[in-house]
């Protein structure tokens, strides 16, 4: 094999993605696909010819994902290369499909140049990863995994009242349970990093060493609701104002832990919100992600010791945790493989962690697992404004290559 | 006259205000008798019947204002007493009612003590002071000054689509323009405070001086959404943040100025709202009040400052005013003569501020008004918990009859 002269079709790779982004492009060119609609069918149809073309084979599992198979000249279990074809309510043209195509490229590059690998190579589409129309997310990869049971994922709806399990059946993907990807060599995804940490850092490549862990906490505070024209300022319980100074005090703390640290308060309600009364309560999220579950312990002692806060203004002050998830570490021996390749290459990159979450955190469970990141311009993704550059999706995918070329002499 | 020996019967008012608890009494002990609802046509029929009993004359006008009056020995301008008969939903036994039921005391200890008034007294009920079920409030008070369009006001909704016309007609309360209160010597409404003052001071009175300014203002707060788990923090334009140190600013700015000023942040709405993305805007009232236009002046200029803020984390600031609206101030010669004969009494009194509207703001405009406050306990209004004690119910209305006989003599 001619490995070290391989490269993609970077032409190619953009017109397949292009032709992916007609199913259910927006007018801001942008992408609505959500899973399991007539736009996921033409799109699943579309992958499906493209690896009938190729002459691999295609299996469908209960969940509805696909599975394309390219024979290897060993009865090894495959390389499988892989992410998801549905996206949000105008989301973009990059996230998810990528992973997709990025598999497709490969099987192209091989197939052109006459290579037939010794281990097989599957692509995969897992289904609903995004969760837009029918929570949770990462559905497909969950229920592989044993994260979630596939009969109560089954019974999820949409907005519609239609059930996960009728959709499935009405764009006839729903195939059999002895389909699911049970063992593999090893599984690559590529993805958009949807972060601006590597537009920032000029680099083309993230090779993503875990999903970092997070705890989610909802704080209740609880004043009194009293009349805005006639309370003195002094004689107030005012949930609102304790609220505010709560979160002065989590980000006063929270900036003093380490600086990879990330937390958010997306989510608050303010009661009876209304103009003329003080508010009685407010409820907010708080949502921290880190790799390092010693940081994330000090998260939770800061969240928890706001119900001891000098600055509750009279206020009750409860903490609740939502959930919490752990960090999910890659397989090194595939990461480190990454880096030879990207580096044989010489593309730019950066070792990094995902703070979002993706199908391949819930593979990794059961097979040896990394990811690849290519850069989003301005962060952006769930967007139409979402945009990498064709050249950064080229890279990605040819470090896939390298990869998968890398794997069949080393694995 | 034995006027310095005239008081009214506490036990008949306590007596007669829980008779009218009684339409629309709550579970709880409170009232709900929304204006022009079927609760209100009985307490509005059991008031005529009171005051017909008492060989007093009744007019309705166009509005609903009812207008009972007992003839005095020469033609002049009635005293008025009075305020307004609805309530919340799920409001309390004393605000409003105390006002009306205050008059029927009065007419009913001048007549059981053989009395006959120089100058006529008139008991007045505010059609839908509340506007808890058709918006705005001090709707009747706001049509007989012109501040409200009756053509306008008739066609306000509730939520069921029912217009106030429609409801007037069908609790059989519309009655003619020409009956409206057109000129009168005085306007005395006594009402309880709605604020804790009084009962902090220990005062059984407020002598009310004039209804503060207020001004009510919505910032705006831009940033952009972005992943919460892939942003750094030093790369956020985190609407939430922002207003967060906004709040704090105004807070620090306010605190500066006169300790009488009462400034609120009643309502906030955060978008998108969802715990996982950084939120893109944050939008809240802000409202202040206080008697000095030199203070809300100086409050205007601290929330204007704020498109300018150092604290803004790189968003868009927008400041836009709702509305504002002048003190009103009462008459001061009333002002004075409640003053006196709170003091014949022997009363705890204090010369105050309202905090709230009432009624009596829009009647100052054409008729020498004043009120008089009851104290609040723990400030409640607005609430089932409402509560102000009998003893001190007593002696509003004392202050108020004490003040019509001193009138019967000065005016």
């Amino acid at each position: 094999m001619e490995q070290q002269k391989l490269l993609i079709n970077g032409e190619r790779l953009k017109n397949t993605l292009e032709q992916f982004a007609n199913f259910g492009r927006t007018e801001n060119n942008g992408v609505t696909r959500l899973s399991l609609s007539e736009e996921d069918r033409l799109a699943r149809d579309y992958f499906c010819s493209c690896c009938e073309e190729l002459g691999m084979s295609i299996k469908i599992d209960d969940m509805g994902n696909i599975y394309a198979t390219l024979e290897g000249l060993e009865n090894k279990p495959p390389i499988v290369i892989g992410s998801h074809l549905d996206t949000v309510k105008n989301g973009g043209r990059f996230d998810g499909v990528l992973g997709v195509v990025a598999g497709l490229e490969v099987v192209r590059t091989l197939l052109e140049n006459n290579i037939k690998p010794l281990i097989p190579i599957m692509i995969v589409n897992f289904t609903n990863e995004e969760g837009a129309r029918f929570e949770p997310s990462l559905m497909g990869s969950g229920v592989l995994s044993g994260k979630f049971e596939k009969s109560i994922m089954l019974q999820k709806t949409d907005a519609d009242g239609i059930t996960f399990e009728e959709a499935l059946n009405s764009i006839g993907y729903a195939g059999k349970e002895e389909a699911r990807l049970k063992e593999a060599t090893a599984f690559l995804e590529l993805h958009i990093e949807q972060g601006p940490i590597l537009e920032r850092e000029s680099c083309s490549i993230g090779i993503v060493e875990c999903v970092v862990g997070m705890v989610c906490y909802e704080i209740e505070v609880t004043g009194e609701s009293d009349h805005a024209g006639t309370t003195p300022m002094d004689m107030r319980k005012d949930a609102l104002f304790a609220a505010n100074n709560l979160i002065t005090e989590v980000r006063q703390k929270m900036s003093a832990l380490d600086h990879e640290l990330v937390y958010t308060i997306g989510r608050m309600n303010v009661f009876p919100n209304i103009h003329t009364v003080i508010p009685n309560k407010v409820v907010f999220s708080l949502e921290a992600r880190h790799k390092n579950p010693a940081v994330i312990k000090q998260v939770e002692e800061i969240i928890q010791g706001l119900a001891q806060s000098s600055f509750k203004e009279g206020c009750e002050i409860k903490t609740k945790k939502l959930w919490d998830r752990d960090t999910v570490w890659f397989n090194k021996q595939i990461c480190d493989l990454l880096e030879q390749s990207t580096k044989k290459l010489g593309y730019s990159y950066k070792r990094m962690v995902s703070g979002a979450g993706h199908d391949a955190q819930f593979i990794a469970s059961y097979i040896p697992t990394a990811m690849v990141f290519v850069p989003s311009i301005n962060g952006k993704s769930h967007s139409e404004d979402e945009l990498t550059t064709w050249e950064d999706c080229e890279k990605g995918v040819n470090v896939i290559l390298e990869t998968v070329l890398a794997m069949q002499k080393k694995f």
